[in-house]
């Protein structure tokens, strides 16, 4: 797991403004100590490039201030002395995400080495409840997260909102799925937070669209490898979508890139609730298709897994249902291949456990329209997300990662 | 106009290698000399950030070498003493752009500051010929504009080839409307024009796809403005695109990213020279506009002339068929736009002089598809190309980019 922070990699040698370049580097100490795991001090030094003093003295306010915990003894490879084996904190300071969507909130909490120590989710229908209301009964779920955090001794320090919409400047611009046209999101629910935690301080809260913090997720803890620049799917009530270049964040001019489920399959299609017709999201949301499939298609979670057994039971219409989604998908996803050039294309949410039904068609169909000729074998570039990396964890990990690019800013939350 | 250079804008400061400080920071002062148009030593000390002392030796090395020239003498509003006016020389350093498309050669010399300086444009079929004979005739027609260069005593030091197709390392993946299938075209093409030039240094040459470069001569000489990032079409015999991300070309993971000639209208369509079906090409694409206007498709640049001619008679035919083009085109960047969320779309290319007919339908389809919406007003974001700014432009001025990254690599051939 590499959770790459903001602020470059080269450490500062003290010279214009020590205290800016001792955060600098403390921030570049933590960080390679988290990418490592476990690292002996000789073994940072190595890392980072500065001296074993200038280490020591770094660690040694890390430990202090709860960032760093150092455990047992080791050989250090290089000199042949013993020397302590240095790990980020599994107490103190964490990050708490809380995904809001069509009919469930998710919340996680994670530490400092982006681990998921708590995970509450409660399924629920946010779609008919004013935005007030959703965001509050959110804030009770994250409350309780937290409780359970605080037992183990893990304080949040921020919180992160994922929504399934446009997000721009902590306001719900539009999220066509839950019904909301810009609403405020971030006071809100900080304000609802911190009624839920008397005599606690409030926590900051930013908000982001959903399919980009679980893109962040999967870039950071599922299994891409190599893999840099790829499209990420969600397919949820609505079908979201993220692009990553190089391992950032596609957001384009003003924030709202990535949003794949309204790109159109049938001009003359289905009204979609974003006020077009034939959108992605009417054939492959899920909606559609568990309507496809003959099922219930407000059962939500219940549905999709009922979908799931059918589909492997080798039930017919939920086979069709879901090779005709992946045609949908394939033909939506080679058009954003043929404009994009990635190296992947990752399907997450309820996409996950129907890949082996999906991919076909989807692959057949990439196979043919993607114009590059790099998708022959398009059944490799086309995979699964994985489970261990959803937006709630992304958005965590946001957190998470803010505190890692200054932990000075942090340390007085952890003393 | 502003080309941005590679290399930071900051001035180092003597330190490290003075070698290597002095040439970033004579790139500085030569950019923005060209950024400034004609400015005085005080305001490029003012621009950079560097003192007067040494904005002179500066400078004056670039005199010396024939970057610069100075001219008249002008008062500088600071100090109230009179100081000359600098501006890049007109003479001397050149970049040379050969854009090779399906049935035109179109070359163009430019000098540092950009300015198009040659241009030599023949119409003539590439599509029959083998690959070798087409970069032939085209080192032949750059070889004249060469000669005519050389008559204003300017040099090109390099020669960038644009190409209607994926480019990778130096060869042409696939171009489906030349014919081409992985065909390397640097060094045929510098052979062919050393060939040409008897007794004169061989050019570096390096090929990159057309639209990429019409979009980046959009970017630095078209009417954008304070646009940064926006999507680019390119009317051809194929549709061509680019998308610019904060100024810088958005390559994917590959160098192929901007397809979109080839994202599917209707999966069920025309068969398409790349392998698909229905492809955007297939509607929008010149062969497909002239005869769905009634017109000889394989009358090149005369068809789309007689083709603009009859629209703008308000003959019904050739109205229709560019509306239907429009919507095509609409239906299609809608869902660019929702992927990547551009500030404008650019319609350049034979779409250049249609826009006023193309539009009508294309924002239409844009202001319901587009699902930010931000794009209500689509017909202010949707806009044609300017007519200085095309691809061969864009080739010739990224060689003298080249230049103005690092003048001193460049000073021998000049001097």
């Amino acid at each position: 797991m590499r959770l790459s922070g903001s602020g470059g990699q080269i450490p500062l040698e003290p010279k214009a403004d020590r205290d800016t370049v001792r955060r600098h580097n403390l921030s570049l100490v933590l960080r390679a100590v988290r990418d490592e795991g476990e690292v002996t001090r000789a073994g940072v030094s190595a890392r980072v490039g500065l001296t074993r003093a200038a280490i020591s003295s770094l660690v040694e306010q890390l430990l202090e201030s709860g960032f760093l915990s150092e455990s047992g003894k080791t050989f250090s490879g290089q000199a042949g002395r013993p020397g302590t084996v240095l790990k980020v904190a599994r107490t103190g300071v964490a990050g708490i995400g809380v995904e809001i969507n069509v009919d469930y909130v998710s919340v996680c909490v994670v530490d400092l080495a982006g681990t998921d120590r708590v995970r509450l989710v409660e399924h629920l229908d946010n779609r008919g409840a004013p935005p007030a209301r959703v965001l509050g009964r959110a804030a009770g779920i994250a409350a309780r997260a937290l409780a359970s955090a605080a037992e183990q001794d893990l304080q949040a320090v921020g919180a992160e909102l994922a929504l399934p919409g446009l997000i721009s400047a902590g306001t719900v611009r539009q999220a066509p799925n839950l019904g909301w046209s810009r609403v405020a999101a971030e006071a809100p629910f900080a304000d609802a937070l911190a009624a839920h935690r008397p005599g606690l301080p409030p926590l900051p809260v930013r908000a982001e669209n959903e399919a980009n913090l679980a893109a962040l997720a999967e870039l950071w803890f599922g299994g891409l490898g190599d893999v840099r620049t790829f499209l990420y799917l969600t397919g949820e009530i609505g079908v979201g979508g993220a692009l990553v270049l190089d391992g950032e964040l596609l957001r384009g001019a003003h924030g709202f890139a990535g949003e794949i489920g309204h790109v159109v399959v049938d001009p003359e299609g289905p009204e979609c609730r974003c006020g077009s017709r034939g959108c992605l999201e009417q054939y492959a949301g899920q909606s559609a298709l568990l309507r496809s499939a003959g099922l219930d298609e407000t059962n939500g979670a219940a549905g999709v897994a009922e979908l799931e057994r059918r589909a492997r039971a080798g039930e017919e219409r939920a086979v069709t249902a879901l090779e005709r989604a992946g045609l949908m998908l394939g033909r939506v996803v080679s058009g954003a291949v043929n404009l994009f050039d990635p190296d992947a294309v990752v399907l997450g949410g309820i996409y996950r456990p129907l890949v082996p039904w999906l991919s076909p068609t989807a692959g057949a169909e990439l196979a043919t329209r993607v114009v590059s000729g790099l998708w022959p074998e398009a059944g490799d570039r086309l995979r699964a997300s994985s489970p261990a990396a959803d937006a709630a964890r992304g958005a965590a990990a946001r957190v998470v990662q803010d505190v890692l690019s200054d932990p000075v800013a942090y340390a007085a939350r952890v003393a």
